[in-house]
């Protein structure tokens, strides 16, 4: 999707699900943003078709910025007024709804640059790199009963509601994210040549996508591998998480490793004390960086989203909100599995320990990677 | 797949799986079944594509019958032998996958004759159908922590293990399988037609095949329902189970029922108690049938499979076998929902409480229906 | 393609094919201009696939400004130089592919606006519509052995030559392009559901589409119809030329009409005479206009392209150029149509009798319609 | 499709196109017939879909026997009584419509067979080889007018009509099929590697499908050439005619050798004075095979189809047949095109100098060569 639609979306869904619904005699800004700028609420009637998004060159960027000004101008309006209160818990689903978008909005441009042979540069600036990668190493958790999902009063998201209780057997996290050399090492060992190591249909997506390394890796003529980064294009650095990756190569990844991925169960009891702190959006570098040494689990939070082995279904006396609200999560859960912990292009403020992302197993455009897991 | 692979295929797995590892010296039948009937064992080496497998008209039917009788004799002699012994858990396992077959051989079936417009009968014998349904009731359940997966010392398959914990909320479920007639009622009321019911790939499956009523029913010119079976086609039955659903339908019926499917731990911790009987595979009757009244959970085993709520994702602590018999089940754990309790076309001694099937959530053509659920 | 792509290709054009092979040492402006804007020409290497143009942010639209003023710069300089008489054919080329794409732009720009629920205007100004059609009449040709292609001094694609000899039966051509009120009779008389007016692949693209009337045509909730045009979305006028048909759909209301299409060289030999003047290009009217009254064939230049019954095949000892040159029809020449006479946004000055243009029958998205024919 | 299908299809179009319309009263065997073995005439009713042929397993192949001779009496019957006269024309359009059959189930089978690694042999027997091909050389006509078209009271499809008059340029064609032998140096040269050689329509399929040989040749370990046939697999005979080729590779494959195609006019009037006589049909030859020395133009006839550079349009005047029969061949005319001469597959007596085959240019899974032509 385009950067002005995703401008326009998110503005968008303020008009759709907190003015239209709480401000009496609310005139939308144009009555047909609400059919270009629809993403997937059947609730909310018809809408533009996702493939043509990139063709819709009305409204321009200037007309969207005024759109945005007018549906900020009329939130403050309701915040200020006597329902303001009232419409706080939409106001604020609307804000996070934004802060994902924002994290789309790079995804996406990532993406259009890098089918460019300029190589463009998005950015830069570009943080120092690590010499070498943290040294790997596994923490022991003991499992037991353990409380899953969102506690207090904070925002949080209905999937990751009820809280919950769930038995966890003694397990074993790597201390951080796998990195680019220990990728590389699968990849010089014919990971991607091996069925043994895939699941049926990652082996069948291999084979159909021609898959022979993560998304945005290329191997130069020199045998040597680069990576395209929103920074431009540069030399694979063997200490850096891995990322870009789908389920079906994390869970190849995992099994090569003579390990498995953690289920999202599993990550969520082991960062449960943990504050959700880590290399969220920084502009200044938008790509994951290796970890700082240290004791403990490493890179819980940010750098990269970590695939799960957890389906995407719904926790025990899960209901959806009613209405349009109520189609932002619980639709998905078939099909999806759950990622965990945010990344570099996360926005501060916005993760927690119960933050449920999901995707598609073969969706690599993402900044997804991965960390190890096994039984104790 | 024709009648004549799943007849060659079988014996081929008796052949790769059990004879070939060994019968020191084994000298298959004609090496050329080794391409032509390997269904997905990547290990064992490349074979026919699925697609083509309608179009082998050689070995005729004669020769496969010849193939069979070939390999028979072997295992018989393995058996026999000193080996016989350790040969037994394999030959074990290449009965039970015969006995799948078996179920599938009679869908196939059923499916390639539906495509033809004679209504062919595959056999002529019908049950008494009955006047009326079971009246629905909840049946509670009190949760919990219950114990999953395979115990004993019986067959079961690794994806059954190993036992475990698992912890549940207090439940109900429906006393009996959903009918043709509560599921009418749902189409009448534009089930197909209300997207607010549907997760979003069940939508996008409806509008992409026009789904408006499950597999094998027709509506009639008089506005009236029939439903081709193995025994013709005939008028819809109000009190039979309706099968031949999707996941995605029996979400949606589930949806507009107030209710929701059940998990799979659920739907075990429920039957655990039951022997596992019920209306199997029976020549004369290849058809749900109403259940027959009487207290507690009615249809656990038999008439149709269950569709749950759960994705097939692996117990905690499961390992695959080794070698090719660890391609049976640990690979296809992805994209796949369970379904529980076996149909009228699972051989009788088949199924047990534990017994965990799956498919991709759009499949219909399998004997599946569905039973609700909801919190207490 | 984006206006961009179109801005940018056509200058790449005279790169690759003038400036490269005519000016020693000739420095590129930039080489991967070479990558992404080639369109077709695999003797000049990779290039970009087509579906994503639309991607490619930058080089950004004042960077593609310069690089065209680069390009005019050096192909001026050339023309001044030693080499500018040797030099003159092939940058005649770049301007008549130059014209070409003007063009295909506003084909382009036609269809990304109709995508956009605002019907956006591309330009206001409306010229004033006819009250009523010129009434259709039958104009009468004697056929016999008439001379096609192109002759004299002038530019002309390799694709309009040799000029050969071919005999015709004695036939007539309607003195007029179908109009809109015409087609609407078709689509009124049930033409879009009637399999027997069709050609086999035309039934099949109605059905897989979903046709029911010419591309940009809206039939409103009052039961009339309306048309999307540069000028925005107005009332059908039945005086107007149809267009934007696919071939399928000229040929189906041809054998409604009890008539059919005229051959490519039915047309030629008619309009031999006749100076290739018509409504061409003109920013204050883009779409085509009722004809004007008058004796003889109307409306042979200009409005809209005309489909024709003639395959593109090669003439009698047609050679394509050498070289890139050669890519231009040639290998073209298998699976389409030829079309004839230009329309209403061909540049003024480019079309002439003998001019060859040729899509595939499914194509609606250019200014296509129709001119009847029968046999005498 | 299945034999069966082709056994149904043809005693179908009789009993369709002779007996429903001829016969008063005429009772059709089975009704349901005329939905399954109605191939493609819109205007008879809706029919089975074709990919689904292959899943009719009823009526059994004794039904459809015993169906061809039901219908076989009442034609008799038909012919033996007062409209017998009147029936003949229709019943020998039914005659050839089963002559064409009989390639086409051939065809189907060699195809079928192809797919089994077994390498089935249809027919053992095989007819000696000759030692050398026929030394290449040109044969010159002279071109000028010439009469195209079915002449005399025999039969010919409307297609092949109205005769008329046509102006050929002086030209050439080779005194035979192109060889296996000549194609591999094409191979061996690059051919399938180099754009330049091939129409942009024939390069997008070269690489969508793969292609690096005609259909049926497999390159083995030692760098030679098999050949599958229906008399089993075979070396590759370097002077047999190649066959089993897209359009789009023999155009390519003339590019190459510095020649083209000819057009369907030059081929007929070049084989206008020739009796129709050639290696046709022989249940003990089921494959090409290469010219027996002698002067002109040989094989002409049988042995393989040529494809030409034409088009398969309309002649000037042709008008398609009313009802049913009027769509077997008019319907098809777009985006096809003409091969000539019949092939070691068509039965003896079924063609002439007038006969026009027609094909989609990626078709190769007919018998199907080529002969080079050039202008003079």
């Amino acid at each position: 999707s385009p950067t002005k639609w995703h401008l326009a979306h998110t503005s968008w869904f303020f008009e759709a699900v907190v003015l239209a619904p709480m401000v009496g005699g609310y005139r939308p800004w144009d009555a047909r943003c609400h059919y270009l700028f629809n993403s997937y609420y059947e609730s909310l009637g018809p809408r533009q078709p996702r493939p043509q998004r990139g063709m819709i060159t009305r409204p321009a960027a200037a007309e969207i910025l005024q759109y945005r000004a007018h549906v900020d101008r009329a939130v403050l309006e309701l915040l200020a007024g006597a329902d303001g209160q009232r419409a706080a818990t939409l106001i604020e689903l609307g804000l996070q709804h934004e802060q994902q978008h924002q994290e789309l909005l790079l995804t996406d441009i990532k993406h259009a640059l890098s089918l460019n042979p300029y190589d463009p540069v998005y950015t830069a600036t570009i943080a120092p790199t690590a010499a070498t990668a943290v040294p790997f190493a596994w923490c022991d958790f003991p499992g037991g009963e353990v409380q899953i999902g969102h506690a207090g009063d904070g925002f949080a998201y209905d999937n990751e509601q009820p809280r919950h209780a769930a038995l966890l057997r003694p397990y074993q996290l790597a201390n951080r994210l796998t990195t680019c050399g220990e990728y590389l090492a699968f990849i010089a060992d014919g990971g991607y040549r091996r069925p043994e190591l895939w699941l049926s249909d990652g082996w069948a997506a291999v084979n159909a996508a021609g898959w022979q390394a993560p998304l945005y890796w290329r191997e130069e003529d020199r045998g040597a591998w680069s990576l395209y980064t929103l920074h431009g294009r540069h030399p694979l650095d063997p200490a850096q998480p891995v990322c870009h990756l789908s389920f079906y190569e994390a869970a190849a990844y995992a099994a090569w490793a003579g390990a498995r991925l953690p289920t999202e169960f599993e990550w969520e009891a082991a960062v449960a004390d943990q504050p959700p702190a880590g290399r969220f959006l920084d502009p200044r570098w938008l790509q994951p960086r290796a970890a700082t040494p240290g004791p403990g689990l490493l890179q819980a939070f940010g750098d990269a989203w970590e695939w799960t082995r957890s389906s995407y279904d719904p926790y025990p006396g899960f209901r959806p909100l009613p209405g349009a609200v109520g189609e932002y999560n619980g639709k998905f859960m078939v099909g999806q599995l759950v990622l965990r912990g945010g990344s570099c292009v996360s926005p501060p403020g916005h993760l927690r320990a119960s933050y449920r992302n999901f995707f598609p197993p073969a969706a690599r455009w993402q900044f997804s990677g991965l960390r190890l897991a096994r039984d104790l």
